[in-house]
């Protein structure tokens, strides 16, 4: 093989292993592509930051979209990604009872009606209790704010979700 | 269902249907969500476009990287989206001989090589043979032309595939 086709090859494996580190948003991989294969992984993070700060609000609202809802409609069905079914799942998530999961649902709703995008949490970082404090308590706030909470807790997720591709040999979803 | 449950749902519904109207990029669906369903069709068109005109360079390169090779290794593995094997098929790319295939394989690792992104082009406004000379004119570009020339197509692909989900009631890949 040719070094073009080594490094056409080389690079087309990129999208496969970073792909989901923002969950369904494989143009942020996209975008900060050039960085990501020669520098060491807290680049590749600031690198997600920088480009996640560079975007309109409309922008930043579109990547909370991409995200499911906590134990919602992609739960239920099985659809979701690998590493969101497994970020639920650590947080407990997967096994509410029938209260609880109702409470979880109406709060949700009453979130994104409120808001007009998803609420997201860094579920490896919390559990069930706190997830439903935190969003009773973030539902109180405006929306700029919250908009930024979101996006403070995407960052979060995608640093758990690149420790996990680099340090723990995690599979990641192909998108 | 109260109303709040009922816009939820509905809502929720909105990147079932729209979000891959650009090539695995529910982002960009996401970010001019709250135009979506309130809209006439060719408002959607121009919320896509207003919106990927206000990314950065860099962003622009994300969508483009986003998009599969033509002829390449998705449509060989069958990990194709419905609507990009579509396209390549309605183009004859899925039956091209040998001696094609590693022609066009071969301009596209050059292309990539030069650009760094994807060769995009709206291959249902073409077909495999005017795609071989497309390619290997667009190859002697400069970079920036490129970008936008790659742009443009997407915004192309991106209008027939609107126009399949409101006219041709066809169903859109889940991603």
């Amino acid at each position: 093989r040719s070094s073009i086709e080594q490094t056409g090859a080389r690079r087309e494996g990129i999208l496969d292993i970073f792909g989901n580190i923002v969950e369904k948003c494989p143009l942020i991989t996209g975008a900060i592509w050039s960085k990501i294969p020669f520098q060491v992984y807290l680049a590749v993070e600031e690198c997600v930051s920088e480009f996640i700060d560079s975007l309109s609000s409309s922008g930043k609202e579109g990547i909370l979209r991409c995200h499911p809802d906590l134990c919602g409609r992609d739960l239920t069905r099985g659809t979701l990604t690998e590493e969101s079914q497994n970020e639920q799942s650590q947080a407990g998530l997967t096994s509410l009872n029938p209260m609880e999961r109702e409470i979880l649902n109406h709060l949700n709703l009453q979130y994104k009606e409120k808001f007009g995008f998803t609420f997201v949490i860094c579920a490896k970082m919390s559990d069930k209790n706190k997830i439903t404090q935190e969003l009773n308590s973030r539902l109180q706030n405006d929306p700029c704010q919250e908009l930024q909470n979101g996006i403070d807790q995407v960052k979060k997720i995608c640093h758990l979700r690149i420790q996990d591709i680099f340090f723990h040999g995690k599979i990641p979803t192909k998108l």
